[in-house]
């Protein structure tokens, strides 16, 4: 884990410096948006999904300066959702890695633009011949992102976790959810590598199933540390499904039973990278400390 | 003006026979969000911004079935910004088009997520080989559509224009927010013809200039529909920028001299179709149907 930690160190910072550059910027009067989008995507996050397209990229040489762009424009979908999700009419969050959310610091109508902003930003960023030198390739990219974050990906799982509050599912359903809501983006994170790379239907197939199990296994995780963890410790209101009424994996399976899927699917997930040899041990490790985080 | 109306008659059936045949579709517990799309989307407009780039498509040549989808992606742009501008804490709107808003008909959270849909939606429909086989020309549009709708276009212009409240603004300012707020899309509108026909920059040049006139004409006609008109013709609630305490054209120009504005730009706009001989003859209609337009 030491690689790990230092790579995803590494990884932080030159996202970071990658997103800082792709901002916008100006001193007009609307100087207010570009203050928000700036604390929106700076405060600190995990950067997971960057790192899952660094670490797929590499398995097919794509060049960094490529992966990084990919990188930030995932992340600012997943800020975008963030920042939408957190709103007052939505889930009614206060606090969000340790700080106020967007609409506690600014207001709201300032949040709900800030997430318009990013989630075009991120397409304008895909769609520049910096990212790609094959426009193909970029479009491919675009796709493949809008239909993980639309109304067929991401947004329908919100749209679904928001009815979902006082019914009771079943764990299919709740699994639906999850996939669209956090594993479609977590998939495409992986899957970008393979699009940058142009890599055969083997290998996609391959990363893809890393993918598809790697971003389950997320979201369980994220249920058990909402129940075992502290507010301080995640930075985030913690018990949060259980106040609304909503279930959840801890909540249908258990908390041993939800413990013994999140290793199912971890070692599935790590099965399926058996085709990149030691080219994807990071990813491998990466999947260890999605089991192992305690935020 | 006979000509004109059949044309944009016959562009609206058209238009809305795309957008209905590009909407998300399933009958998962999501189903409302779906609804919620086409209630945004479907319900009539003028479908100008679509008008403009099938004219401006015609210019070049290009085949109608790539200028179809150009200008439901568009118009999904222009509905989103609609759904989002008349949630409660930006523009609080309940009427449009003289049907509840969005967050009225249903509630804010699916709003605000029918908004985010309709936006990803947008480009996913851009980066697709249906739009137009030249994948150079799709990544055109999708960066040029994401600058005139982003955080440094059409957002920016919201931003500018939540600021202005109560605030006095002198005539440049307010030229700058309308020509980020409704120009820019507009100008896309237009400007799309020229690159899905691979125009020359002269041909481009003549475009842009129409583009510019006609967004700002637009503006000021609207600004003096707001004044003269009523609630019941407009179909959206009248005078208030007045209420809000905001500037704009008509209130700081006074009422005659943003006429002469309006019909300055709106010859200056037909002046720059020259190069387009009898070919522009429907924008020529469009930009006197701007003017005359009593809603």
């Amino acid at each position: 884990m030491v690689n790990l930690k230092l790579d995803l160190e590494n990884t932080q910072k030159k996202i970071d410096k990658t997103i800082k550059s792709l901002l916008p910027r100006g001193r007009g009067i609307e100087n207010k948006l570009f203050k928000a989008i700036e604390y929106s995507i700076l405060s600190t996050g995990k950067r997971l999904r960057p790192f899952l397209v660094i670490q797929s990229s590499k398995l097919f040489d794509v060049d960094e300066k490529y992966a990084l762009r990919v990188a930030t424009a995932i992340e600012m979908i997943h800020a975008y959702s963030l920042v939408h999700d957190d709103l007052p009419s939505m889930d009614n969050d206060t606090l969000r890695r340790g700080i106020p959310t967007t609409h506690k610091k600014y207001n709201e109508a300032t949040a709900i633009l800030t997430g318009d902003s990013l989630l075009t930003l991120s397409f304008q960023i895909l769609s520049d011949d910096l990212t790609h030198n094959d426009s193909e390739v970029r479009c491919e990219l675009i796709s493949e992102l809008a239909k993980a974050a639309g109304a067929q990906g991401m947004v329908a799982g919100q749209m679904m976790d928001l009815e979902a509050e006082k019914k009771k599912f079943s764990i299919g359903v709740i699994t639906r959810i999850q996939r669209l809501k956090t594993g479609a983006l977590i998939a495409f994170a992986c899957n970008s590598g393979a699009i940058l790379g142009k890599a055969d239907k083997k290998h996609r197939f391959a990363l893809q199933g890393f993918a598809h199990d790697i971003g389950l296994a997320y979201q369980i995780k994220d249920d058990l540390l909402d129940v075992t963890s502290t507010t301080k410790e995640l930075g985030k209101k913690v018990k949060k499904d259980k106040k609304a009424g909503k279930k959840n994996f801890v909540s249908i399976l258990g908390k041993e039973r939800a413990k013994k899927q999140l290793e199912f699917l971890t070692n599935q997930a790590i099965k399926h990278l058996e085709i990149f040899d030691y080219k994807a041990n990071l990813l491998r490790e990466i999947a260890r400390f999605i089991v192992e985080r305690n935020k």
